[in-house]
């Protein structure tokens, strides 16, 4: 990985980036919740489901890129007060992504941590002015982004000060037309190799299929994820975006015992 | 095409964006320049060769995504008053890249046609900016993109009120590796059987290698192209980034009068 | 291009490879004809449309490699007999594919020249025992090959001692969804770049469809292809296979005269 | 999955290919042994490092489908001899690769488990021979392949007569260049989703690198795989090919507990 600087591993110790009581890169973390935040009552009634299914931070969009300007965009500022309506009920920290450099400053009033999309990997604008700041960062990998790619946009956010980043493989693009995209498993364990950064995976974006969660997120864990990002809606059936890949309380609370049993039982075999 | 309505051809007339004297989308043009802009002489030099050889309008990059925050970043405004320089002494209109919102409302002041590069292309808030000029924009391919895709993006555009979008076809990624990217050809005829929008043909990141470009862009050519964008330098081997796929002066000046008469035979023929 | 000996340009002239009265990697040539030979007046009357548009080789299947077994699988010697039908009347030299090494023996007898689809470029006990003919072959790039491994696949056939090879490039697959493959046209100059073999272009493959292949066609013609395979049905919308991608007769007769006025120009210009 | 008749789950109970004691579909399998049988000595002596470990069939490429015509090609016949006397003191059932139609009938005298490479996966003529036989096949991905295409491939196998057929992810082609291919984890649910066949993941061919295996087995034990494919070699740095990708006899026997323990907790919690 040449030329690659903050990133690399060398004889760094792994960075451990602290959102409320978790040390990421430490203690690993489920992170729900809705594609998109539409009302207080989906927010705050998924955001209590999650939380007594044992998640960790809540993820909400307030700010939705969307492929087309005619769908819905997100509700942008009074997104951000209801996440802070749920976060003052449950306790959960706040993630949930930031598209525009002009909105990095206030926007960190109301979240926890900051998230890029796979779209805006490589907009360096956005890079450098999250960079400037000490927000926890989760950078999404980028449909077409190589890992020594994805690593230069961590070390742009790193080389303006801002030491907190979390990788997030959220599937690459390929010619396969199963699922909306291929999750790079592999990136888990190459991204260890390579960096001390703590790296995530997203299951839902990189199958955008409900029924193989599960599935992929348990591969996650046994690859050594420091934490996994799930979309879960109260009801999937009604949501405003990504419907097919979100899901239910039900499927979500039988979800994470098992991801918590198989963590845990990962820590005693390596 | 599903939903996309303002960037089809329905029964639209071809959009024709007017740039100086040229007619794009009816006038073929070349547009020729430095990847950056480096300092004054190299950019006057330049300049003047690629008008001499036949160029309509010069490009030259005063803000540069580069993968790596160690890279040359660009001059910034001190490339855009070079820019105006030359184009005081050539006459040819200016091309120059903007990355960052904020940029956009200052910037037309420099510049005649705004392009917004592949890493960018779903950078809607950049779109959006654009979009509220009336100043031309080309539109890059991103790499990772399928055809309607982009075609949203220009949508984006165009639904903030500016018609003047003109695509570019910059090369995708696949798995071959002789190249730096894979030149889409067939988005060329493509994109005219969905949409009104001109299409240009960017060969010089398409393929990354000075030896291929001619021919390369002798095929956009005949495949119906509206223009192309070569990068050209008047010290290829001294240029400070993209140094192999820089046409240098006396290949550039070889190539155009073939494009020309390609062009003109093309007309006669179809 | 690591290894390969005798695949490469060096100083070695341009191979040519003579089939009937045609030099092909001198001669330009049109290769064209049904995806697959489904009867006698089908594949007859094809033959004598191609031929009055000015094709110079027939191509048809007579072994089908099919996706799903259930799917028409070719006439078998039926077909080849038909073809040889096609042959006494227009004196159009034959093209066909073969699939199993088993049948590279007797088929010599009713083609011209061998096939090797994309699915077989790495078929080496085909490839070894085409190899051990003296039998003109096309070898097609299999749609996930990079350039030096379609060129290992040639060398395969010239180590057995047969230097008869016109390399196909009939495009790539990719996440684009427009078209059924990417037609890599960068390809052609590549290939000339590196390798003494003739190369041609199929553009009813790469793309899928027939409204394209025309201007593909002539892109194909401006990159320095020395030749042009394309499918063509006497009743495109009763085809057994690959409907969408057969020209009709008028589509074809159409077309040919602007690939020849279009090879000539490009004679005269480079 | 449209058109699929043999190879879809519908109310079909879950195949179980059955080879020596081993109930695939129901048991988890080891499958190791070198990338080719190079000698006696090395053969052997790996049978007895793999078993002792706990692998529960041998692996051993007899002929070689190399890129290079210049490369080792395997032993052939010779390498058949020492795979058999390897099964006759370690009791393993032997896999190996099958290239060549003619093949088939002599070949199955000697192997267990007839191994499809990837480059061969829609080779017809060879699908067609050994879906004469009753002899369990791996068939593995094609690097290029869609998950419909590769159970297409299968279909051609059991509308044979042929039920015995075991898939294996090995890795698809994509742009990303760290590891030699990307393996596509999400294969595993997904065939479990729409086949009743048994899927097992080869992490050797999907990375190319020994240090991610023992990652990506365990990933592909949660995901839900019943088996892995893993080239042990027991001198890795010696090996005639693919030595950047075998486990060390070590390396190895440190991986195949953790691997038995997480199968073992794996059905506890689903």
């Amino acid at each position: 990985m040449n030329g690659l600087k903050l990133t690399i591993r060398n004889n760094k110790e792994k960075t451990i980036v602290q959102v409320g009581p978790y040390a990421i890169g430490k203690d690993f973390v489920i992170i729900a919740g809705p594609c998109s935040v539409e009302n207080e009552k989906q927010t705050l009634e998924t955001a209590r489901i999650v939380q007594a299914a044992g998640a960790n931070l809540l993820r909400g969009g307030a700010f939705k890129p969307r492929t087309s300007p005619y769908s819905f965009q997100g509700l942008g500022l009074k997104a951000l007060k209801i996440l802070q309506k749920a976060k003052k009920e449950t306790g959960l920290p706040i993630v949930s992504e930031v598209l525009d450099p002009r909105d990095v400053g206030w926007m960190g009033d109301y979240v926890d941590v900051f998230q890029i999309g796979a779209r805006n990997m490589q907009n360096f604008s956005l890079l450098k002015e999250v960079g400037k700041t000490k927000h926890p960062v989760i950078l999404k990998r980028g449909m077409h982004s190589t890992l020594q790619e994805w690593l230069w946009c961590a070390e742009y956010i790193l080389n303006e000060g801002n030491p907190n980043v979390i990788l997030c493989e959220r599937g690459i693009r390929t010619f396969e037309r199963y699922c909306r995209n291929t999750l790079d498993i592999t990136a888990v364990p190459a991204i260890k190799e390579i960096s001390h950064l703590p790296v995530i995976v997203d299951p839902s974006h990189a199958s955008g299929r409900a029924s193989l969660i599960s599935s992929l997120s348990l591969a996650a864990v046994a690859a050594g994820a420091d934490g996994l990002l799930i979309e879960v809606h109260y009801h999937p059936e009604e949501a405003l975006c990504d419907r097919e890949q979100a899901l239910s309380p039900q499927q979500f609370s039988e979800l994470t015992p098992k991801i918590k049993l198989l963590r845990n039982f990962m820590e005693g075999i390596l």
